[in-house]
């Protein structure tokens, strides 16, 4: 131990059961450890996890629940054996905040595919048997392998999404090679997830063809986004004349819906990833196996794609679209985010708001 | 035009309703031109494409329909810009005769997937406005590309049912890196698909797993073909053990089948290859997601990688375990592979049965 024993010094929002709803909180973080880095909270973003986990909808939530999992601060304490990170520096924690660090999957910095399962930073059975606490909270002490360095000059702010959001799109996005200048990209799906990938796909330099359900969001994803194309998935005379278009597909929509009309978009050995999360996979084999095409899932990335993603961020002048709210209107956005009400994620402003 | 007019003289057997039944029939095939190469047929596999399109499955046949498009024999003659081939050569001809030979597909020899279609070795529109008609007949005319030499030595009655068989599951196997030796491989389904696949898994030193619906070909599977271990589908004690273990799995099942239990049994990168045609695919996203998994679809495979298959299984002594029928035993053969009566290919002996 490298530092003062814990006190119950952290303040939070937590869930105390199924309902979900969210009220203040107070529990005590660990104290530093050698290979630590404590951190000042001062935002956080909202996921849809935080609905998942606040609402027991895997019936696995362990009340208190203090959700959240797009975490960026500023360190206060680092353990002595750390190096990388001293006190002030601009970090994030994303999605899980520790791992076996000796398996295959570790050791090629994939934590997150850890074999004996990463730990979740939120409702996750640390291994030291605690139950993780997320980032609607004062401050958070983590081993520093899951701290990455935000760059200098990136807003904290705009750094939250980035941590689930912009990692889980730009992870499989550059596995499956979609950053070839020219090809063509169809986003199912605008929210979190899907408007980083156009931001993603734009700085690619690709062809970037939305899918939404509803043509309101049309306007401003070409003209604020910078999408080539908005299509009403509705349309079928549209998607016919897009039929073998596309060389990939980010499929981000968590509600149910068909896979064939997309399936049949994709040229010949296209690639559909899917990272949201609708009730089954449904498609003819002829739309797989005809144009030899794939579909591959991905859930957010390692530390080293995540670390990759936030220094290509800076470079290119990739902001998520955020409504930054006070922890007070929590509950009221996580209303918001089920009725897809928010353009693109909301981060909440922990440091000026929790107190 | 390199050679005499057509002539009717081309023995075959053809479907003609969608009963299916086979009898003899006689039609000319095309004069040899200039690219073209003249073979006469030796052998010819019997596919469950033929069963599908005797009968109008897809209600799209074309009568008299001639099937077979597993095809071997001996080079008769050649058109004056053929180089590459000679008479007395040993030759194979696969599911497709023609193609753009333009797009880019084509120019990278993958013709299966050519953008204005490849032509179908029966039932197919050729370019000239004629049907194709297969390999149930005494011979065949086509543009060499479309040719394969067959390696010296190969026996012919084996060799044919590579021309389907053996590149549908060659060409998934190499394109997703299968040929790791080490790794570990799933095969779903015993058939022509499945026991080529096993043999292709053992000669990439892969260690191999049979999935089938039946105990009754254990024995064989084990002893003959060398798979490393056998379990019965149904047996979910066994599925359960394998759960997480494999890096690939081919799956050759036609019939309807659940996907969640063999995506479960794939590592995390693991690959499914889907080259049976089954009514639909479905399964739960956590299995594609979680484990970072990938579903692919394949169907058979261009000139190149065929004609490196059929050097691959002559170099390392792969040879499919076949059944040789005389033609007037194909349509008692087509309901035997309909039951799936059949070890693992029926290899039609047309050099001493068609005359």
């Amino acid at each position: 131990m490298s530092s003062e024993n814990a006190k119950e010094d952290c303040l939070a929002w937590a869930a105390r059961d199924p309902s979900g709803v969210l009220s203040p909180y107070k529990f005590s973080r660990r104290a530093t450890r050698d290979d630590d880095v404590s951190l000042r909270i001062t935002h956080c973003g909202v996921c849809y996890a935080d609905v998942v986990w606040t609402r027991n909808k895997h019936y696995d939530s362990k009340y208190p629940l203090v959700p959240g999992h797009e975490i960026v601060g500023i360190v206060q304490e680092v353990g002595r054996n750390v190096s990388q990170l001293k006190p002030g520096d601009h970090v994030g924690v994303g999605t899980y905040v520790n791992s076996c660090r000796e398996c295959e999957f570790c050791d090629d910095r994939d934590e997150v595919n850890c074999v004996k399962g990463s730990v979740f930073t939120f409702n996750g059975l640390d291994s030291d048997g605690t139950i993780t606490k997320g980032g609607y909270s004062s401050h958070i002490v983590v081993h520093e392998r899951y701290c990455y360095k935000i760059p200098d000059g990136y807003p904290l702010a705009m750094a939250a999404p980035l941590l689930c959001a912009g990692v889980t799109v730009y992870n499989p996005m550059v596995r499956h090679n979609m950053n070839q200048p020219g090809k063509s990209l169809g986003v199912i799906g605008l929210g979190g997830l899907g408007h980083m990938a156009v931001k993603f796909g734009k700085a690619f330099g690709l062809q970037v063809t939305i899918f939404s359900t509803s043509a309101s969001k049309k306007e401003e994803a070409l003209s604020v986004l910078g999408a080539d194309r908005f299509i009403v998935s509705s349309d079928e005379e549209q998607m016919k004349v897009l039929s073998k278009s596309l060389d990939f597909i980010i499929d981000t929509a968590s509600g149910d819906h068909p896979f064939d009309p997309y399936m049949s978009l994709l040229k010949t050995r296209g690639v559909l990833v899917l990272v949201g999360f609708p009730g089954e996979v449904k498609f003819s084999p002829a739309n797989l196996i005809l144009g030899t095409r794939t579909v591959a899932g991905s859930v957010t990335g390692g530390t080293k794609v995540t670390q990759e993603m936030l220094e290509f961020c800076a470079a290119n002048k990739i902001y998520p679209k955020t409504e930054v709210i006070p922890i007070q209107d929590v509950n009221e956005a996580i209303e918001r985010l089920i009725n897809r009400d928010v353009k693109y994620r909301f981060v909440i402003d922990i440091e000026n708001s929790l107190k």
